[in-house]
């Protein structure tokens, strides 16, 4: 694919991006752009802190996948609204993906808007959809390597969220070296370490997301 | 990005992909294109399948990553020639990136070449490079919806590896659902339970493969 072809895909996704944001800025909704691998638990996640937070805020949530409607059957469960999105083969959302799932969305009604691409370490970094913050998870189970082999996703992200601490007596991980090496590529980086099995750390995230939030509500 | 740009970069791809299995065919070189998430597992499996074929087998690794060398460095320590592909941001690898990493490798002395390819459940199984088939690593850990979200590398690999039996008790995850829902979608797909941690498991992978390169030595 040519780099002409490459630009022009960012530069129309971008246009659209903007229009999702001055939407979510009308109607006061935060957005969070979710990513990760397959089974870093970004579903987890949302369901322990939708918990947490479902009966001070309005939360919808969007959720993107090659197939299948399992996540936002999930999220159902929870009494929150979830919109699924099929790609049919793309492997992340992009802007205007979002925004043809809006008009199922109740804006009016939310304040907090989780977007959950599709498992991928790699291409969701490089698409905006309008959201507030990229946020990532990683796995302790996919081991201590991958920010210096996967550093775009670390550098765009403003969260890095390491999920299954339960396991992490069972393998060879390193938290400290996840850190220290995310640190290198992004210093900024806001780092939560959680078990979204044992509900470990959970607090510590939504406490602060909380903060971020701020005057939302 | 429009369908007949995908359609034309598909059928360049497949083009190449087939100049370098004449060269395989040739050279008798026998390619395995090995998938799976980042963390599931692909190198720790070429570790252990090296440890056991390399007393019989001329063995060449190319190892396919967005940015670093760190799994080029662990083959290498292993007395096999590991030819690093930096895709500099593609989420996959393709039948021209492979072609160009060939005169790096003694084709006359290798046997048997391993591909890992870009950690990524999603794009990879898109890309022929011309080789034998494709083998996929699922990890424990990566859940046990896989199969129904990601159908498509389930549905092109010949090899299904599932990885880290040794965190099994640690998760919710069941290997019967995995393997019922995958020979749904590839009835035909050859399942390997492993544990790379411990080697449970891989003389069952390493002698199928030795049947199924049959007289290539």
């Amino acid at each position: 694919m040519g780099i002409k072809v490459v630009k022009d895909i960012l530069e129309a996704n971008e246009r659209i991006a903007k229009e999702n944001r001055k939407l979510f800025d009308e109607k006061k909704v935060f957005v969070i752009n979710l990513m990760g691998s397959p089974g870093c638990g970004k579903t987890s996640l949302l369901e322990r802190t939708i918990e947490k937070l479902k009966g001070s805020y309005g939360i919808s949530v969007v959720e993107g996948d090659i197939q299948s409607s399992i996540d936002a059957e999930k999220i159902s469960k929870l009494g929150v609204k979830a919109v699924q999105i099929n790609t049919g083969g793309a492997c992340h959302l992009d802007g205007n993906m979002l925004k043809e799932a809006l008009p199922d969305i109740n804006l009016d009604e939310t304040d907090l808007l989780f977007v959950e691409n599709v498992g991928n370490l790699v291409c969701p970094a490089e698409f905006k959809m309008g959201e507030n913050f990229k946020a990532m998870i990683l796995s302790i189970a996919e081991g201590d390597d991958k920010p210096k082999k996967y550093p775009l996703m670390f550098h765009e992200s403003k969260v890095l969220i390491i999920n299954k601490l339960d396991l992490l007596e069972h393998t060879n991980c390193s938290v400290d070296k996840i850190k220290k090496d995310c640190l290198e590529i992004n210093p900024d980086l806001k780092i939560f370490e959680v078990s979204c099995k044992t509900s470990k750390g959970i607090d510590n995230w939504t406490n602060w997301l909380i903060r971020e939030m701020g005057e939302k509500k």
